[in-house]
């Protein structure tokens, strides 16, 4: 049984990963592998992280996305990729998303900065997308 | 001896504490209560965290602020307090601050939160700052 | 409006706090301090980390408690008293919780250990309460 | 020369392991690979996280190994595997351990659950273990 | 009972703390606050951590302060305190501490250091210690 | 255009890697596979990082790196092999960089030390270097 917070868990998700309705969870990860071992998981994912905090008004989704990658990198977590990828989903300018990630450095220091600049490096290229970097030249 | 590094820093903080000419850092700490053991400790403050990196283009003071905050956040530091005032004097609405620490709910757990809404909460009363929470009640 | 997961929430905390019907969330912290900033927030914890996590079948009470104690231990985290207090609720005996918080001496060192050691000792006091050494001395 | 405290922790880690006498340490990784670099670090494996801390009253092994796996989980640590396979080689059962680092998520947040989640996957995958998930269905 | 670990683990926080026989540990918070809740605790911070860990060859005395006071800082622990008196009472030279807590700015960033500035600059006051400057400023 | 911390970082990167002038960075990485998404990112590394925190007068370049090394291994970064190589060319015995190691066992936990000495292991390896362990056997 589909609730109205799953809806609209789902709604979001196609929204930030402007997906067909064929398929609309996209490329991201909504914990749909752990079927066999923790099946509520996906429910949990969708309707409490995406059909509660992502709906939440007050915030932009650009925001919602720098924050939740700013989280990441901030603790050294490997889902980072799929994050940059949203981000370039809902629009934000790679400039936008390095900008954010090299802001951090006097927070979090080098070493995880770095790792995420590789993090968001190898999504550019997958993505085929270029990086305006004149401003910072 | 003031470099041009130094200067740009000290106007970025001015910039971002919206502070007057007679004290331009305002209530951001640079580290000048270290003078007696790390007397260079405020150069690298101004000129690194503030002169180079918030000086940075590519996101805008709001973002900066804002990325700022939730490394706090996701790393459980006491400096959250200052960065949510240096959010409120860069314009950032209040909603919009307690907007993307909710948002970390996913990502950092509740007691983070928590704690990092307590800081928030301290500094609105003392700025006399109400949120409007029409749209999440 | 009361919804079914906010009541299985409320129910859930009054079994965990073992409090009386006029003040079933007791000891609880569920957010209520944050209805001016974030009236949403009591939500979440009540129907989120209650109604679906806490009350989630698979392990029990004693166990959910002392995971969530080790959690924060692990972290960090200020909240390890409220939970110390929520163990005692559901029965654990102080044995069980010390012996708990000193099994993770190997995993994350002496002083996050003695932070919750002095976390748990402050608890027992006020709650009258004296452990059994009798096996460690 | 073997120490009556190395002798406890060998024979723990048999207990913990379900070894057999030619083997007693089994799949349990006690630092044996820096026989090179730190060749006494073994000792304070067996002697002390095992002789010492996993022989100490007051918890039973089911909660010993559940604490180690939550805090594995809490600090992001690649240890959880075997970890897990403990878990399952003292007697736990996989919803037990699927329970434990499932009732994290409102403490860890999704990133740590969901990484997590897959190492516990992979063990169970390896020991041809299926988890009962018809009670969160 | 004591034992030769016991007693090599006092040796050397007596060598550390640069204490009187009358009071072997002199400022070393050992576990003592503890015996009510795990007296065994006490054991395992002087036979592991000093009788083994600090008694180990290999680096001298002021390089195991300065790792010590490194681990805190990046870990955030306030336990910071302590271990700089530690520092001093080795003979370590207060601008060897300073610095050694001013080379993590690129590794942990401003907060963590500023954190960890405030605990030495407190300890050095009550410890009547000054600190030259002439070199940084 | 060049500046004189720039200049200062470079040489600082050429002491501690022992490097020769045609590749006076050696085997650091500063940042320059970013050129295409973050340039002025090697900037901050070389200047800041190399130029004014690794140039700052107070501690010797063997306690610099060990600093170093420690930061990462409290933080579970994978940037510890790096600066283990550092570590080997500023002329630290092997020993002392495990003996550093090793001393965080308190500290840190098992787990953070075992992956530590993995990737000091490796380099070890990798660089023909056998650690003396006759004291510790």
């Amino acid at each position: 049984m589909t609730t109205d917070r799953y809806q609209k868990g789902i709604d979001k998700i196609q929204e930030l990963t402007n997906s067909s309705d064929d398929n609309p969870t996209g490329f991201m990860d909504i914990g749909e592998s752990f079927k066999d071992i923790a099946p509520d998981l996906e429910k949990y994912v969708v309707e409490y992280a995406f059909g509660d905090i992502y709906s939440r008004p007050g915030i932009s989704n650009h925001q919602k996305v720098l924050a939740t990658i700013t989280a990441l990198v901030a603790q050294g977590k490997p889902q980072i990729a799929m994050h940059v990828k949203t981000g370039l989903s809902v629009g934000l300018r790679p400039e936008e998303i390095v900008g954010n990630i090299m802001h951090l450095l006097p927070y979090v220091g080098f070493p995880s900065v770095l790792n995420a600049l590789n993090a968001a490096k190898e999504v550019f290229k997958e993505e085929g997308v270029t990086v305006d970097t004149s401003a910072v030249e």
